[in-house]
């Protein structure tokens, strides 16, 4: 080992312990490591033969990848994430929505999406669903409301959590979204707007953090320990 | 005339000019002027027998003011609005429309509307739509998209705007309001938000600025010079 | 009644409706409204025999109220909050803790306190355990984390909920309180603090908004409809 | 169709419908799109023989098209716009203007202009009109002045705007562009400038939003349906 | 002299050797000091028999003052402003102009023009000259074009600097007001506008900084030492 | 006890055990406690005997305390400061300076001040050192160079900590204070020049953290346990 | 001449003005413009023998230029200006001075000494005198301050012109540059820390704007019309 | 030497001054300067067989220099730090500690490593001690508690300063790092938070400053002149 991976391997230990004692297995935040670092985390994984989930790799950084590592990964483009020692079970249904306003949001949507799945949670996916067709809307809110948990993504002025927050009776966790440009100020006003809301009871994550609205369904459906 | 008089004289000419050229009446904006200030204007006013609208003339103000001239008014402590040298007659009716989404944006919808009387237009006012309250707002939505223009007034997070914008078809103004707390921001994400909607065409005025809204409502109806 | 009377009861209708399609009681938001707008409200609920919350009532307008409204309110100074039409039962227990940092966090904590009362929920409230006194804290870690759902209200830079994010496995809920002075900006660093946060899965209501919080927490722990 | 595929088609329905209800044509907005997934969207418009607006569509995105959409769509590289299912007939003239204060205020200007046109608008375009040097402006304003709707485009401190507030009795939009450096911030100085002018009646888009500044003037323009 | 007097004695030296190095007259800026502390600053100024400017005196502090300060202070309520020491003589009419957009700006433009009597210029005032009445403005262009030096007076989106840069020729100081509202953001959007201007070579003091802009113009019009 | 001082006495405890571990004495932070509230912490605190500084406590809530505390106290206006349980003996001088950068920034200065004599520290005190009268801090610079450790409080553009940071070698403490209008903001704009300060090795504290400032000394002066 | 080509010279008629009523030779802005609107400009100006300044001309947008007009321009990468028609014959000397606190602003006070050059002003240019090293600041007062007009170009905290505000009696014009990270905030911090300085009678411009601060010397400096 | 290499020269003398007074080693801060600026100080500083260190050195910038130089410099890569004139002997231990939260703070704690080595102190690093692993912190306490200066490295919410804040006696530097996205800020919410802490007497340096707080903490452990 030479002195820079000795250097390197001080370093990453953190990583590793991320979310265990709160119940949801283990993830790798990837942005602002080199490929040498990630490298570096998935040998000592593959030692240690564990089961884990990488977020915000880009295709640049996942292509980068050695082969040994980047052939036994589960990557998906859109969200940016990566299962590391297989891709999970089919997991439960029905407990937990993920509504996109538009598109551009579905970065985010899966990132939650595939958060959820690597935990053993098979959400509901519905996009398309934004404010300015409300029509769209409507006609699925009997179907989002029966879930425990409803996760929605917007970005711009994010609308749709208001809305659905005098519609649904469950946990509504809101995924504000770097979308837009100008005021949209890369997600401030969709988080701020979400925050501000008068509809009750609606709680939010930071911009594009779909893990983190992912692992606060996960702590409202899972059994406590 | 004393010299302090002399020069309240010489800074308040502007203020008599405002509005002329574009067609609306004279409209005084209150806020900040002493009451020797605003007295001395309406001295000049009744002299010219001038007919015009105050704004922003707080409670505190108008009960300051001489009883020569306070008698005179048509005050309205809601809109912080009087009219001077007499009330409008009955406007144009179903042109305009004023939609407020709470009870706390009554000042700034309010303003609108004395705003839009005492330059001819009687609006239809609908409060009590907020979109957290869905049902109640699409009951009304076909009334409200027959007019030419519609004024939303809606502060927080400023949904009423978007929702509004996928569902009538004239001139979409959006009014944002100081309502709220935190990062409400006194109405910078109100107003970032309807400027950030994805909703086509919506148009935005200042925070609380129901005058101005009125305003760029008279230039869409009225006929051109 | 007066016009003055009628048009403040056309302003006021949307308060009545807000919350109920979501399973939470009736509540009021009073901040900004006036004595005479406040008792209109009262006056309508009495003859409804409606059952609310009202939030953000501060003492002076509490003390402003008629006397026929005052004496039937279960009034509280530090939250901010009153019961009409009756204190409610004794709650269920055990499923969700407030946790306050400071004593400056005692508004918005009792807010929330008030709010799960009012709805059935007998809250755990545990003061004084701020990051900056650890031990006290960590003593306390066990009975927190056997609750459904923690409410962390924190101010400053808000490193409670963080540091409660690595020890508690349900709903984590952060509260930002505006506590503190200059660059705690009145509640907005821990606000961003708290989203920012590496714990996994904590999410955040608006800066003391303790009303939020409670029914972010109901939506939780209710069984669906 | 690859699952890769399904899941990008799950994801675009919404833009379809957008602006359909308030009367002006489709248009998606390309921004932050892959070549993939317009080339879906081109396809399924094909299929349908759907005449579209698309807007933010660079030079590098345009590049990647395939060919057999490239070749159909009639592109302009300043605005950044297409017209895709053929280019637009001869438009309504004398009803719009736009006015642009410099040559950087071209691309929101011209994406204004290109919106009009393919919703039947043929609008009057007017550059280097700049506050700085006020006699040309001056010249040109009775011919401004005799438009329905004035947008006007402007960066910096947009003070453009203001001059024509006082001299235009139309509806007049203000397009603030992200023209500028330092204390222009982006637009956010214009923005704020046109937002808090004291000429009366001004609205305001968000920043570089011609399509929406459009759309706006569709709205004051078109009978209503 | 008591403990405290003595300690508010070393507290106060500072303010007596401002602005005597670059030429200018003594001045005492009175924002945030007690009478107590002011009427020592006098005592003291009294024994030295200094002659010197007080700025922002409030008319709460000057009635606050012992009678036998206040007696022989020369002051003026709009600028805040008080000669003590004796009234300067009349002053070098011609070089300096300062213009304000309207009567909201008067207590800045007053600043400038006491502080220039004080150090012997004598002003030329204009007020009333406002961009949304361009006319009167353009009436008055010569007039103003003739000064070495030019403050110009503006607050909300301060579009009077710009229109001014390109019709005079000498040195244009932009003296942004905290007039207005919302998004006027108590001044920072005229500085942010007057800074982002795209009219040559006009420079910017701080909002509602009469006196600076003063000093500035007196650096302009004297001769070097 | 009645339920409401149960209640106040749960949520105070904390504010006791600030500081302890650390090594400074115990502090009490009054902004935003009532009178009831500060005579309970004051009741406890005399029943165990403890001696402890109050901080932030104004002059009104100062007057609001009972007789029985506000004999005991020593009490000071300017830093807004008390010491409870005696006066504390005479401190060891020579290792920390306190430099203020004009009258203004007083309260903060003397808030370190008297945090430091409770400690055991009595600072050399100097005023009337700001940058703006270059020659009056030059003078001083070899004193001020003595010390182990230099407090300096400015406001404003906060020039004074850069040019002290390339003059005296020992530990730097800028503490910003709130004093100026305008761009000033509060001191935000102070805390950011101090801390993009470009002399080497400045450290800065909250806005007006006299308290803080003091603390960090202590740090630096004191034998470690 | 292409419609392309048509409708670029529509847009670019204005620049050819700038700064001619005021007394500055023509300046062109080239940021965001293409080369081949450049070369558009060149041709034009080369027909018409004209003579003028190009600013913010990158070293890629100088390197795309056609050879015919390339060959031509005097082009200085540091201050990315050019001079077009020959350049300027030796200035006026000893009336302005640039001064600059560091090696990272060169860019901007290049601006400003080009842009003085081709006006026909021969400015002292004064490097590494930031206040970090104050002695060598000092050795050069006495010089700095007999010029009329001083430019001073500082970034992260922008100590130095406070300093330079005590000590020299003329024109202080101060440039803030985005020199610095973090808090310098691309040079908001600089500007906010001059525009609140306590010196009296310093101005600013906007950030980098060297441009800006030559011609507001100029102002100064040339006889009035 | 050419007139280009001249002005190069005349700009950058002030660099080398740098830090020298206040008793640390040569620095040159490399960002934004070109290859072509750095070899001609790196000439310089070789001919007078200087000893310094660089930072901010990207990778980039390092493999440009020429040859000659960078042979001779002792370069890291991941603090972006060059030792020229040879490494810097073993230093003093056991009196500082620099304690980073997660992997991504190693950038800046490697900076504040290599300027503490180059200066002659040889800090402890202490990584993966980040507070929502709280265990694993509390672990090395005792260990870190130690030492007069400990530098906190932390991004995101910076909650590891506030924990350390209670439990550390010495000196307590917290080093805000731009880890993390959205909300984060680019380190603005960790500076803030660390700033507002209501942990006694932590002191803080700009983002991501690891130079500076390594200087912050060679003025607290060294001999005073």
């Amino acid at each position: 080992m030479t002195p820079a991976d000795a250097r390197a391997a001080d370093e990453i230990r953190l990583d590793f312990a991320r979310g265990e004692r709160v119940g949801v297995g283990e993830a790798i935040f990837c942005a602002g490591k080199s490929a040498g670092q990630l490298a570096a985390i998935l040998d000592a994984a593959a030692e240690r033969q564990a089961r884990f989930l990488l977020t915000r790799l880009s295709v640049e950084a996942h292509a980068a990848l050695p082969d040994r590592h980047r052939g036994g990964l589960d990557y998906d483009p859109v969200s940016r994430t990566a299962f590391f020692g297989g891709a999970p079970a089919a997991g439960r249904g029905g407990v937990v929505a993920v509504v996109a306003a538009g598109t551009s949001d579905a970065p985010a949507a899966r990132e939650a999406e595939r958060t959820l799945r690597f935990n053993g949670v098979a959400p509901t996916m519905i996009f398309d669903v934004g404010v300015a067709g409300l029509w769209r809307l409507l006609e699925r809110v009997e179907e989002i409301a029966a879930h425990r948990v409803v996760i929605a993504a917007a970005g711009m002025d994010a609308a749709l959590p208001t809305v659905l927050g005098g519609l649904v009776p469950g946990v509504l966790i809101a995924l504000p979204t770097s979308t837009g440009y100008g005021v949209a100020r890369n997600g401030e006003t969709a988080l701020a707007a979400v925050l501000a809301s008068c509809a009750p009871g609606i709680v939010a994550v930071n911009i594009d953090n779909g893990y983190g609205a992912a692992v606060a369904a996960l702590r409202a459906v899972r059994p406590l320990p």
